[in-house]
C-alpha cells in the first residue's frame, strides 16, 4: 500500500467513509490459514502473484494456498522446485501447466502477450534445468525469451555467433556452473544489464556452486549483478521487471 | 562491434574500401601501454567509457591511461577506490572532481542532464562511503538520485516514512553491512529492481561483509540481485543502466 | 548442588550425621547404564528434568534411560530429533505423546498449567517443523504459546498485523531460514527478549542456513540472541526459562 | 507504537481530534539529520534510547546525534566501539561517562537505581574488554552486576568456588575466546539463562572469534543462547532486559 | 582460428573467392542441437576432439552429440562420469570403450600409437579410480602410461624403490587424497612437470578433498601444478599434452 | 631400516656377505598387488604392522591383502571403517574379530597381555562408535582401557566422580562432538597426555565435526593435542604408544 | 585435588581436625586478583606451575600475576607469546629469562636435569620462532631437546640423514607451514608419538596456516596428533610429559 | 640420486673404491647451517639450484645460504618475496640483479641463452607484480619470455588481438584476480599447457583470491592446472621446465 493510498485511507476514516476496523483490516489484507499466511496485497505492491516455494511444503498445503489465491482471482501462479512427484498428487486439483525439466508449475495459466526481449545464454548443457525455470518465468510473466544454451568461454565462437540476439536484448541472463566465467565475458559484450545465475553444475572445488557464485560476484565486467546459486527462477523475474520497463522518458 | 557492424566491415573489405589491414586493426581498438590495453571501443559497445580501478594502479600508470583515454575525446572518467594521497598526487595533471566520502574521481568531468530516478537507501551511517560511491558514479553517468540514508529495519518506521520517493524510483540501491535485511524488506515494498549491496560494517560473525552478502542471496524477496561487498561502484553503474532504459513498447 | 548445600553436606559430615562415603555418593548423583550417565540432579540444579537426544541413540538405549528417569519420578520427559521409525518401537514401552511435525516426544507426560505467553513467529511455511519443536518444548514445560506462522519480511504487513500479540509477549522466538532477516525486525519492534532460530530452509547460498544464522548473529536490533540451527528445542526451552521468570521486584 | 495506540491515533482521526499530517508526522517520528535518522521512537517501542555504534561514524556525527538526542530529553545515551582517540576529540561537547577498557562512553549519564542480579564470568583475563562493555552496559540500564573473571574450565575450582554467586544471578554473561566451553559448563549449574559472548581471544585456528562461537552455538547444556563474537554489549542488553522482567505472575 | 588463418580468411573475401556470408559461418564452425553446441573446431584449434562431461546430461543427449561429432568424423571421443546405468542404456547406439573403473567412455575408438612416458603414482588403494580416469584419458590420447598404485609418504621405501620410472617419466600424475603430501615427495625427487590431483578420500576434516587440495597449491617442492579434486581427465589431458611436446630445439 | 641397519648392509655388501641386488631388495621391502603396496617393514620401523582402512577398498582387495600380510606371520591385523556388509561377505576367508559397534576388523586375532591404563571418556552416549573404535584399537594393540561414558560437561559431577579414574590413567581419550569442551576440561584435571576425538555428532553449526575440531584445537588447557574427526583409530593408536613407553630413566 | 585426597578432607572434617570452612578453602585454593585468578593447585595437580598467555595482557598484569605465584614459591614460571616491548618493560621487576626468537619468558628460571629426548624437526627455516617456542618449553621443563632444522620433505635427503636421531627420539615435534607434509613423512619412519605443529608460513591458499592444520588432521600415518598452528609452546609442553613418562612395567 | 647412481654408489663400495662413511655422506649431500640445510643436490637432481623463499627469513641467514651456495659453484640463485628494505641491506655482499616490481632477486647473475617461447597474459594492470614475477623467473632459467598484459575478458577483443603470440607460445601463464576467468578463455584458444595463477588482487568477495583460485581449478577449459595464489615464481618455474622439455621423438 503506498503512501498516497494510506494518507486517502486516514481521510476516509476521518470523514468516517471508512471505520477504524474496516482500515486496520485493509492494512492486514491477507488470508491466514495457520501454516501461511497469503498475501493478497502482493499483486498491487509489487505488479505480480505471490510465487510460492514448492521445496518443504506438502501437497496439501500448496493445493490450498494456490485455491485460496484463485478465489481472490489470481492467475499464472508460479510454484517453483515442485517435484515430479508432488505434481502426480495434485492432478485435477487445479488447472495447470508443469515443465519436468525446469520442475516450475503455472497454476491457473492465462494466456500472455509476450513482449521485449530477454536472453537467456547458459555455458554448458548441465544447466539446462536452471535455464529452463528462468526462461519459463519470464515466458509467465510476459516476456519474450530468446535461448542460447551451451555457449560456454571454452568454444568462444559459439557465443560470437549469437552477438546478434545478445546485443538485441533488452535483459541478459547469463548461467554457468564450474568455473562461472560467462557473465563476465558476456557482461564485456553488451550495453544491457546482465543478471548472473552461478549453478551447481560440477564437482570438487566448485564447492557445490559457490566457485561459480564468487567468480560473478568478482565479476570485472560492469552491468552484472547476481542471483543465489541455481536460482533460475529469480533470475527470471527480476529479468522480466527489467525488460517490461516503461521507457525514462516516459516517465 | 556488432554483428551487424562487422558484416559491414567484411563488405567493405570485400569491395576493398577497406583493406585487410585495417580490417584486422579496427577489429584491435584499444591502445597498448604495456602495463595496460586502454579500450577505446567500450564507450561504442557499452554505452560508456572503460573506468579504472585505481587500487594497485600507480599514480603514473594512472594519469597515462586517462590521458590516453582524453586524447580520444573521452570525458567523465571515473576513477574508484581512489585514496586521498593518490588524488594530491594527481593534482594539476587533468581536471577532475573528487570526493573523499566515496574515495571516486570523475576525470575530465563534464555537465549531464539527469534523468529519471535512482533511489539510494542505507541501513546504517556507516554505510555512508559506499552509498556516495554508488550514487555519485550513477549521478555521472546521467541519472537524478535520491538518497536515504540510515533506515535499518530495527526502527521500520524510518523506512516506511520514505515509501512514496521509494514507490517513484526505477531502480533502488539498497546498501546494507551486518545482517543485512534492507534489500528484502525494500524488495517486499516496491516493483522496481533493487540491487543488494553488501557492505564491511559490522565485526566478529559479519566476516567482513560475507554475512550480508549470502543474506542478500538469499533473499525471500523477488526482484532483488546483488553485487560485490562494498562494491557502490558496481551497483551504481548498473542502476544508471536500468534507470535510463527505453521503453519496452518503444523498442 | 548449590554452595549452600554444599556447606550442610559439610556440616553433616562433621557432625557424623552423614558419613564421607554418603556424602561422596551424593555429589554422584547419577546412574550409570555404562552408554549413558542419567543425571537425576539435574531437576534440581535446573529446574527441567535432563531432555534426551533422540539421533544417534538406539531404540533400546532411549527406552532405558527414559525408565531410569521415570523410576527416579520424572514427568514430561522430553526426546528431541526422535524419527517416527522409532517412535513406532517405542511403541507401549511407556506412556507418551509424539508430535509427527516436531519429531518430538513427550515420555509420561502430565498435565501442566501453562502460564505468561510466548510467542514463536516464523518467516515461511516451510520453518513449520523447527517453530512446532520449539513451541512444544515450551508447552510441554509449561509455557503458553501463541504461533504466528508465514509472516516473513517479504510481506511486512503480514508481520505488523500481529503487533498486538508481539508486544504482548514476555518472550519470542523468531524462525527463519534463507536470509534470516525476521527477528532483526521483530526485535525493532518489541521489548521483550526475542530468540532468534535460523533454520535450514532455502538451497545455495544458504549454506545449510549458515546465512540466516550469521545474519542473525549480526542483527543490528538489540535484545536479539541466537541458538543453533534448527534447535527449535533450545528455543523453547529458554524461552520458557525467561517466560517464567519471577519478577525482579520479588526478589 | 503499539496497535492499541495505533488504534487510538486513527479513532482520533476520525474524531478530527487529529489530523490525518498530524497522524502520518507520528508514525514517522524521527529525526533526519541526512547521514543519521534519530530514532525517537525507540525507548517508547523498546524500553531504552537508541545505542549508537561507535565505528565507522565521524566524531561530528556523533557530537550531533547525541545533542539530537539530548535535545528530545534522552539521558545515559550509550555510545560502543568508540575509541580513545575520538573520545578525546569529544571533551567540552556534551556530559559524559567513559571507560577505556570497554571503549564505552555513556552520554548524559544519569544516576540509576540499580536493581536484580546480572553475573559476568569470563574464561581469561585476556576477555576483560568485552566483559566491561556487558557489564557497564547492563549497569547503565539498571542492572546490578557482579563480576567473575579469568574462570576458565582449564582449572575448574576457580568457578565451582563462585557457585554460589552463579546460583543467585538472575541473568549470566559466559565470556569466552579459545575454545568457548565456558558457557557450556556453567550452563549445566545454573537454572537461569545465559547468555555466550564468544571472543576473538586466541589465534591461529580460533579464526578470530569463530571456533569459541561454533562452540557455543553447539553448546550440549539447555538455556545457552549466544551472541555476536565481541559484542559484550549485545550480551549487556539483554542481559538486562532479563533480570528486569516482571514475574509472570505479576503480568 | 588462428590469426594467419583470419587474415587469409579476410583476403579471400577481398578478393571474391569466399562470400561474406560464407566467412561469417566458418567464424561459428559449431553445430547447434538445442541443448549442446557441437564444437567443431575444437580438434583443429587443440589438438583433440571435444570432450563430453556425462555428469547431468541425459543418455539421449549424450547419443546425439557422440553421433553429430562422428558425423564430422571425429574418433576416440572421450565421455567422462559416465555412469554404468548410462552406459548400459547406450549399448549398441555406437561402438565405445568403457571402463568400470575409470567411469570413462572412449566413443568410436581408434588405434593409437602409445609415445613417450606419463607416470601415475598414487597414495593409497582407494585413489584407484581417479588414477584409472587419468591413465586411460592419457593412453586414449596416444601417452604411454606407467601406473605406481599404493605408494604413500607413510611407507616411503615403496615410492624410493620406483625412483627409476619417475625420473625417467617425461611427466608424472601424483594423485592424494587424505594430507595430499605425495605431490611435494614427488616433485622434490624428478626434474619433469609434476601434475598434482587430489581426491575426495578420506573423512572429517578432509573436508571433501579439500584439505588435500589446498596442500597441494602450498607445495614447498617446485615444478608442481593442481588440477580440481577428482579430476582425473584433467590431469591425464594435460599430462599427454606436455608429455606429446616437440623439443625446444625443433621450433 | 635404522641408520644403524643401513651401515651394516652397506658394510655387508662390502665385504661381498650381500650382494648389492640383494641389498636393493631389502630397502624395497613390500609386496605389490598392483592396486596394493603391502609395507612388510612396518611393524619392524613402528612396532605393529600396517593398518587397513576399508573404505573404498573392494572385499577381494582387503581379502588379498590380510593375505599377503598374514603369509608373512602378521597377526592382530586391524581393518578400520569396515562396513557389516563387507564383514558378511569376509566370514570364512581368514580368522577374525568383528565390532559391529566400532565397525572394526582385527584379522587373524591373536592373545595380547594388556598392561597399563588408557582411558577413554566420551561425552555423550551417541559418540559411542568412536568410543568403540578407539578402545578397542588400544586394546588390540595390548592396552588395558577404562571406558566413561556419557560424562560430557553439562553435568560435572558425572566427570568428577571418576576422577580417580581419570588420574591413574597413563593416557586419556576424550571424545566429544557438539561443542567439543570435554578434552579442554579434561585437561585442567590430569597430568597424563590427553588426546582429544572430535566427532561428528551434532547437527546445523555443529559443521559436521568441525566446531569440536576447532573447539580442541583452541583448548585452553595444556596436555591436549587432537586427531581427525571421528578418528577412534588414530586416537587409540596413539594412546598405546603412550601408555606402552619405557620410563624416560630405563633409557 | 584427587579423589583421595578428598576423601582424606572430608574424614579430617569428620573428625574435626579440619573445620567445614577451612574444607571450603581448600577447595578453592586460588588467588583472586581481580582480572586474574591465579591457580596455585595446578602444579600438584598436574605436574607444573600454571603457564601465562602473555598476549593481550598488560605488563602491570603480568607482573603482579608472576609476583603473586613466586610469592607461592613457583619457579620456571613460562609466559609465552610476550612482545619484545613488554619485555623490556619487565626488566628489573623480577629475575627472567627471554628468548627473541621464541618471544618467550621463563620468570624465576631454576637449573634443570634434562633427560630423555625430544626431537623438533622443522620443513623450513621461517618455521624458526614456533620451533624454538617448542624446544624452549620442553627444556624449561626438564626434557633434552635435539634440534633438526630446515629437513622438509622437498629435499628427502636432509631428512633421512637424520634418521637415527629421530628413531632414538622418546617423542618427535614435526613443525611445518606450506602443505604441512612433513609429520606424514616423519610418521612413516619412528615408533614414538608425533607432535604435529602447522605454522602460518606461507601465503595465499595457506590460509593463515589452515592448509598445513588440515594436512596434518588427514595424516596418512599412525600415531600423529596435532596442535594449533603456530602452538609451539603446546607441543613442547605435550612432548616434555610424554618424554618424562615412568615405564609401563613401573607402574 | 638416481636409482642407476645408488647403484654405481653401492658397486663402489662393493669394490671397496668409496667407503662405507664416504657413501653414507655422499646420500647426506647437504650443508648444515643450523637454521638451513642447503640442499646442494637439487641442481643434479632437478635440473636448478635451490630457490629461497625470502620471508620470513633474515637478512644474515639469506646471505649466508646463499654465499654457502656460491661456493659450492651455484648460480643465477633465486630469492623470492624478498623486500626492498632487506635487499638494501644485502648492498655489496654478493654480486646480485634486483626487480622492485617483483620483489625478486637473482644473486650471483650469469648470463642465459634464451629458447622457446612461454607467453605471460594477465587480465589486469593491478597483476603486474605476479606476472614479472612469473615472467623473470622464467627468464632467469633460460625461455624467452612474451609479456601481454591488461588483456581481460571483459574486453575480449584485446585478447584476440594477440591470439598469434598466444598460438606460437609451448607453455602459457595466464594471471588473474578477480573472477579469473582468464585462463579458461585463453584455455579455450590454444593448444599448449596452460599455467593459472591466480592473484589477491579484488576486494570483498575475492576472498584474497580465494575465488579467482577455485574458478581456475574449475576451468571448463581442457589443458589447464593452476598454482597458489599470488604464486608467480612457481609459474615461471614450471613454465620453463615444460617450455624447455625435449621432443618426445628425441627420447
Amino acid at each position: 500500500m503506498t503512501q498516497e493510498k494510506l494518507l486517502d485511507l486516514l481521510e476516509q476514516v476521518r470523514d468516517s467513509t471508512v471505520s477504524p476496523e474496516e482500515a486496520a483490516k485493509q492494512l492486514a489484507a491477507f488470508e491466514n490459514l495457520g501454516y501461511a499466511r497469503v498475501d493478497h496485497h502482493r499483486a498491487e505492491r509489487q505488479g505480480t502473484a505471490e510465487v510460492i516455494f514448492g521445496e518443504g511444503k506438502t501437497v496439501d498445503q500448496i493445493e490450498n494456498i494456490v485455491k485460496c489465491m484463485m478465489n481472490r482471482g489470481a492467475g499464472n501462479i508460479l510454484i517453483t522446485r515442485l517435484s515430479k512427484e508432488k505434481e502426480t498428487q495434485l492432478r485435477g486439483k487445479f488447472p495447470y501447466r508443469y515443465s519436468d525439466a525446469a520442475c516450475l508449475m503455472t497454476a491457473n495459466p492465462m494466456e500472455q502477450t509476450l513482449v521485449g526481449s530477454v536472453a537467456v545464454v547458459s555455458a554448458g548443457t548441465s544447466d539446462l534445468a536452471v535455464c529452463e525455470e528462468a526462461a519459463q518465468t519470464a515466458e509467465t510473466l510476459g516476456s519474450r525469451v530468446e535461448r542460447i544454451y551451451d555457449a560456454g568461454v571454452a568454444g568462444l565462437h559459439r557465443l560470437l555467433a549469437e552477438l546478434d540476439t545478445l546485443t538485441k536484448a533488452r535483459c541478459i541472463i547469463a548461467v554457468a556452473g564450474m568455473e562461472g566465467a560467462l557473465p563476465s565475458v558476456v557482461g564485456g559484450l553488451v550495453s544491457c544489464p546482465v543478471i548472473a545465475v552461478p549453478t551447481s553444475v560440477g564437482y570438487g572445488a566448485n564447492l557445490g556452486g559457490l566457485a561459480a557464485l564468487l567468480a560473478m560476484l568478482n565479476s570485472c565486467a560492469s552491468g552484472v549483478s547476481v542471483v543465489n546459486i541455481d536460482n533460475g527462477f529469480g533470475a527470471g523475474f527480476l529479468a522480466n521487471r527489467i525488460n517490461r520497463m516503461k521507457g525514462v522518458d516516459e516517465t
